[in-house]
């Protein structure tokens, strides 16, 4: 006799019984019991004052990806949003939106990674909450986590952009494309498939090797819309020049391939474990070995730079020796790659 | 000519031009802009060192009900979280997912209110995220919010329920089972209409009135399970008997008229402003008193009482002179409530 699949029902979202097994069995078997947590809120404690606070929702299509998963991924994701802002990640919230039906196998994979990576990253997730819709009202599983970090002193302005300079060189971690290209490759409908895996990764191990140097003038992770994206965001948020070379950037070249085949540039593929740093320039060629030194900076490498010329603008310096305007995206792009 | 209407786009979520334009215009016409918050996470300074951290999503269908919206809901039910933790609530998160072709003026409203209820409530949305997904893959508009408060010393296990004492009595701020019975009418596939309006409303101002008194030992707020679920979380957690007078509990006629008529037992709907709290005997009636004052809680009472018997049950005294056991919903509940 087959045995039955078990399911996520919506009286698993109820509030009732049901419910309460799915959190104590599931949800707290993983990601470990807080014992301050008793009503909806955590109680933390907190060493210094200031904090970093972010947010942000997965809906990435297919859940399940060569590198990753949607639970993976929304830690990853929060963690380096936190990281990238000067703060050291601390706790995070989980808030699962869920299909009726959805497979409670599955749910347990995720829920799985999500206690994995987060021990990987060294945050606590203190507090959840899980809503079921019924079938056909949401795709299988989104997942929301917000996260809570603590800001250092002398890190507290890094996010804002107010440090770069004209001179400045940027930096990334390494190649760009690889998890759009690889969540692409599992959806199937695009007709490639690829050996390629995603780079989600929590980032902030790498960053704290680099974060206590006065060099570092901003940072910020390459996810939607790519490094396009952020150094657009840069320059039009300070008003600043950028100059980038293109044959400085990091780029697989099955990524190189892909993009060739589809028309997909990947300057504005989503990364999930890439950070484009803006450092100082005497300092770079010492945070550059610095972040080689981590399994998640081998590729780490300079890619262009502050000027003071054509401010918000961002140039390209073409492979073939031209030159071209990168421009924040307008036209249509991929959705549902995070 | 008819003008078309303005619809969410998958574009809106791709992290580019018109991403950027809907969070400047929209989100953060109505929201504020928060000066330090440039990239992801919000940079937050807080005077004491312990926090309360909470999130919820929210996927209440129909998103407009009469006496709210998916919006004004998901900023009062995290406030509340945070309130009945004994925590003074500071900071929100925002994350939206919206279907393609989403009214963009549907979305306008709703972060209208949400602006005018954080407002209302003291509390400030610092950060956010939006993603959009395929028309049809999921219903309309579901938020999450997360939500930091700051917890005052002598507050800090107010929600662990360890202070709860036989002797103390359950207090409750007004009537239950208002939220569930207006958003049902709202769906209209259950063949009633009601004058009814939800009870949605943040309850940190009602709590403050009280929350200083030494003799407030445990707070929680009824929502999903209502306050039979509140009680039963109780109850089992901290292994207390519990006795409630159904003739006590607040009811309205027309919950109570449209309950017979559905088989519902008001006890176990949803509330998206009320309060249970359980508070010292002899500081009962001042308690009551106080809370009495302030609009959400003019009618406040006391519905029951914390027994050294039957430990781990709830017994409710029928209003025909009966005793019956409350049990946690094991059933069939009702779906996308809140």
């Amino acid at each position: 006799m087959k045995k039955a699949v078990e399911t996520i029902q919506l009286n698993h979202g109820s509030g009732g019984k049901l419910m309460h097994e799915l959190i104590d069995k599931l949800f707290l078997g993983y990601l470990g019991k807080v014992a301050e947590n008793k009503g909806d809120s955590a109680v933390l404690n907190l060493p210094a004052a200031q904090l970093a606070f972010t947010t942000d929702s997965y809906v990435v299509d297919p859940i399940f990806f060569p590198g990753g998963n949607i639970g993976k991924l929304a830690v990853c994701g929060t963690v380096n949003d936190l990281a990238v802002a000067g703060a050291k990640p601390l706790w995070l919230s989980a808030g699962f939106i869920i299909e009726e039906g959805f497979p409670m196998s599955d749910l347990e994979d995720i829920v799985k990674s999500m206690a994995e990576e987060a021990k990987a990253a060294g945050v606590i997730i203190v507090t959840g909450d899980t809503k079921v819709v019924e079938k056909g009202k949401a795709d299988k599983l989104f997942i929301n986590t917000a996260g809570i970090g603590n800001l250092r002193d002398g890190n507290t302005d890094i996010s804002t952009g107010k440090r770069i300079k004209p001179g400045d060189v940027v930096i990334i971690n390494g190649t760009v494309g690889d998890h759009s290209i690889a969540v692409l490759g599992a959806r199937q409908s695009y007709g490639f498939s690829t050996a390629l895996h995603s780079d989600c990764a929590s980032l902030n191990g790498l960053i704290i090797q680099v974060l206590n140097q006065e060099d570092i003038h901003f940072m910020r992770d390459a996810t939607r819309g790519g490094l396009a994206t952020v150094l657009c965001e840069m320059s039009r948020e300070q008003n600043i020049g950028i100059e980038i070379k293109e044959n400085d950037i990091p780029v697989k070249e099955e990524v190189k391939g892909i993009c060739e085949l589809l028309g997909f540039d990947p300057l504005y593929l989503a990364n999930e474990g890439k950070v484009v740093l803006v450092v100082d320039k005497d300092a770079a060629p010492v945070i550059v070995k610095e972040l080689q030194k981590h399994p998640l900076g081998k590729e780490s490498r300079i890619i262009g730079e502050i000027t003071k010329d054509h401010q918000g603008d961002v140039v390209l310096n073409t492979s073939i020796g031209g030159r071209r305007l990168i421009k924040m995206l307008s036209g249509e792009q991929l959705p549902r790659i995070c």
